[in-house]
């Protein structure tokens, strides 16, 4: 997406536009973290941080078919009629809200377009200069800063990117539907241990029961004490099926984590993986800008013949730079 | 994986014991490159480079559940008929190879357990130092250093770290299965790019001629010439049918890529990213060097607090070290 450069005072009032919740300022501020890495990008933030904090953030998470869209379309409308702003990242590249899916999908969606108290936003899930996930963090904090109460965050969750993204929010939610044996399996080997609540989806389909079964059963194994309970709420999406029960569910866990230890861990380790993401991206980029062109592209050359290893080669580059004796 | 630390020596005769295609070599090799991001495991990579640049690297990717592995174990045994060497390397969590999925697959895997010519490799796909791309890079590095004439990864083909991996392949096939329409709609948004070929697997369930329809009319509007034809390929896995015309395709495609300007770009392009990885790895470990526990500890706690931004803490914590002024 293309941003035009901006001056700091640029950014200033953009920053004011964000907090005015101002549709197009938000659209701007969104396109500039996405591209991330700038020093308006960095601006930003930095304007926008004393402004965040307040909103809390749901992950939606599941592989392909399970009904992530749909059931996150739900939860924003069901939110909306309670009164509560809701901010929609869909960090999913099938999802209607990205573009994807099927048109039935994407007409539903359009439901909450007309409506100033949801601004939903997909993020480009490939070719991002920082990576998603602080692309997706830096996504929230516009959100948060621009005052929704609640911001959902659509993902697939397969793969380390999502599970990192995922770890952007306070709750996930892990959705499973009926009958995928190979989703259980892959639950087993990673996306548990990021899941505060497990939802099965399309619960009306045969099977639902099984399912149940097979996530308490690998609860069981991997709670640590009983009295940490991990819910598993059934819905149906498309009818609108369970999402009152898995919303006050959403907001009787998000209560009772509130002031927890547990809490507090995980805000550390946000603030940390966001501190440490924005150092790596400061960093390589004066290394980069250190770096002539031709001494990269010669580099590259070498090492495709050959004719030399990448670890020296990146040795005798930074050799050449500032950094030289330092790194 | 624990690994002890070893010096230069060491690594140069752990090296050796990898071209030497010694097992234990390779399974201590690999576990060096998996934690990555140490002098041992640079000295490693320095010591292999050499060696490398033979085999034909294939990646195998596609959703949970399209049968990847049960592919990924025929192509291999096919391969061995034919008297060429196989590395695996599973990036996929469900995979046999990995551990997941269910008893009676993990079973017929270990046919090829016993075979000197076959090595096999799972990758963990979560808390990896220096990330999973740069990982099964290097992974391939050593397979490659050892001599194997084919190397086989296997992705589930979802998100940006799976894309990434693929990259490393000189090849990628991308599975499908019929009546899967979700799969379509992800491939549209990024993996189809990555195609070489497709395979549609369990090619014996209904709905297969419509998969590969989609499949084409996708083609078609992605192609840039005519000429640029990106086969797709029937089979069934578990009964090995079609696995022969695969093995034949990939062949041919190899063959036909051999020495085109594609093909250089495309080393080029792994050349840059290898050299992009290690450079950012490099700098990275310098600068927390540089960094003093109790400082970050404090900043994590000031941005948890909302006392200060991120990016003002970063550039405060950065001015503290050897790259005051330079970064």
């Amino acid at each position: 997406m293309q941003t035009d450069s901006l001056n700091k005072q640029g950014v200033q009032s953009l920053a004011e536009g964000v907090v005015r919740r101002d549709p197009r300022s938000l659209g701007r501020a969104l396109s500039l973290v996405e591209n991330g890495g700038r020093e308006e990008t960095y601006e930003l933030i930095r304007a926008l941080y004393p402004h965040s904090g307040r909103a809390i953030v749901v992950g939606v998470t599941g592989s392909p078919g399970t009904g992530k869209s749909t059931l996150t379309y739900e939860l924003a409308r069901k939110l909306r009629e309670t009164g509560l702003t809701v901010g929609i990242i869909a960090v999913d590249p099938t999802s209607p809200f990205s573009g994807g899916a099927v048109l039935g999908d994407r007409i539903r969606m359009q439901g909450l377009a007309g409506d100033p108290g949801v601004f939903i936003r997909s993020m480009a899930t490939r070719g991002l200069m920082g990576g998603l996930s602080p692309a997706t963090a830096d996504a929230v904090l516009v959100l948060d800063a621009a005052g929704f109460d609640r911001i959902l965050i659509e993902t697939v969750g397969v793969g380390q990117d999502e599970v990192d993204i995922a770890r952007t929010a306070h709750l996930t939610a892990v959705l499973l539907v009926p009958g995928m044996g190979d989703d259980i399996q892959s639950i087993k080997a990673g996306v548990m241990e990021i899941a505060d609540l497990f939802v099965i989806n399309k619960s009306d389909l045969p099977g639902a029961d099984k399912t149940r079964l097979e996530v308490e059963s690998l609860l069981l194994m991997r709670s640590e004490s009983l009295s940490e309970q991990i819910p598993i709420v059934k819905t149906v999406a498309t009818t609108g099926e369970g999402i009152d029960r898995l919303l006050s569910t959403l907001e009787e866990l998000q209560s009772r984590m509130e002031g927890t230890r547990r809490m507090e861990e995980a805000e550390i380790q946000r603030a940390r993986r966001r501190i440490m993401e924005l150092l790596r991206e400061r960093v390589i980029r004066a290394v980069l800008r250190g770096i002539p062109p031709e001494h990269f592209q010669e580099l590259v050359e070498q090492v495709r013949r050959r004719s030399t290893d990448p670890v020296s080669g990146v040795e005798e580059l930074l050799g050449r730079t500032q950094f030289k004796g330092i790194v």
